[in-house]
C-alpha cells in the first residue's frame, strides 16, 4: 500500500444481477426490479440499489489490493442514480497513510464512463498487516 | 417518519448466500469462502463480507419504511467480524427530520442476537417524499 497509489475497474450491472442482488438481502422495492412501476419515479427506469452498486468497492479492497486488509470503516454519498447495461468506473485511490496504527484512508469514488459524472463517493479505512 | 421510531429485523445469512454475494461482486477473498484458509487468520473462520452484512439496511430503508425514499448517505464501521448462521439483530432508529429539506438522519446498528455486541454502526440519511 503505498501513498497515491489508484486502482480503477470497469463494470456494469445486469438487470439479472440486480435481482439477485434484490432477493439476497430482501430488497424487493420495485423502483429496483419493476420497469413499469420504475417510469412513475424521477427515476423513470430501474435503478441499482446503493448498496449493491458499492460492492465494487470490496472487490477491489478484498482480492485486487493485497491480502489480509481489514476493512474498519466506510462512508459513501449517493450523488446520482445508477443504471443497468451502463459502463461505470470505480476508481480507488490510497489518500492517507497512518504506519503507527498500519491504517489507510482510501477515497472510493464511481463515476459513469461516458459522462465522467460521478455517481458515489465515498472514504474506506482499511487497517493493513 | 417518526423521531425516535424504531425498527428492528433479525437475520442470518447462510455460507451459500455468502458464496453468491463473492460472485456477483467478484469479491472472493477466501477470508470469506474458504474454511481453511479463514483458520489460518485471526477470524479463525469464514467472515461475512461487511458490505454484504450491511444489505440488510437497504432492505429495512427499502421495504420497512415507506415508499419513495432516497438514499442520500451512508456510514459505517464495521466493529466486529461477523459469521455465517448465526443469529443478527439489525436495528435502525430515526434521530433526526429536518422537515425543511425532507431529509432524515437514522442510526444503522447490527448487533449478534445472543452476546448483544455490536458488529456494525453507522448512520444513514435519507431523503423523503
Amino acid at each position: 500500500m503505498e501513498l497515491n497509489q489508484t486502482y480503477t475497474h470497469e463494470f456494469q450491472y445486469s438487470q439479472e444481477q440486480v435481482n439477485t442482488y434484490a432477493q439476497l438481502t430482501g430488497d424487493t422495492n420495485p423502483v429496483h426490479l419493476n420497469a413499469e412501476f420504475a417510469a412513475t419515479t424521477v427515476f423513470k427506469r430501474p435503478i441499482i440499489h446503493g448498496m449493491f452498486s458499492v460492492g465494487v468497492f470490496t472487490m477491489i479492497l478484498g482480492t485486487k489490493f493485497g491480502e489480509g486488509n481489514i476493512y474498519l470503516k466506510q462512508n459513501f454519498e449517493f450523488l446520482r442514480p445508477m443504471f443497468v447495461d451502463t459502463l461505470y468506473h470505480a476508481k480507488i485511490t490510497v489518500v492517507e497513510i497512518i504506519e503507527k496504527k498500519k491504517h489507510a484512508r482510501i477515497e472510493t469514488i464511481i463515476y459513469d464512463a461516458t459522462t465522467k459524472k460521478q455517481t458515489v463517493r465515498g472514504e474506506a479505512w482499511l487497517q493493513f498487516p
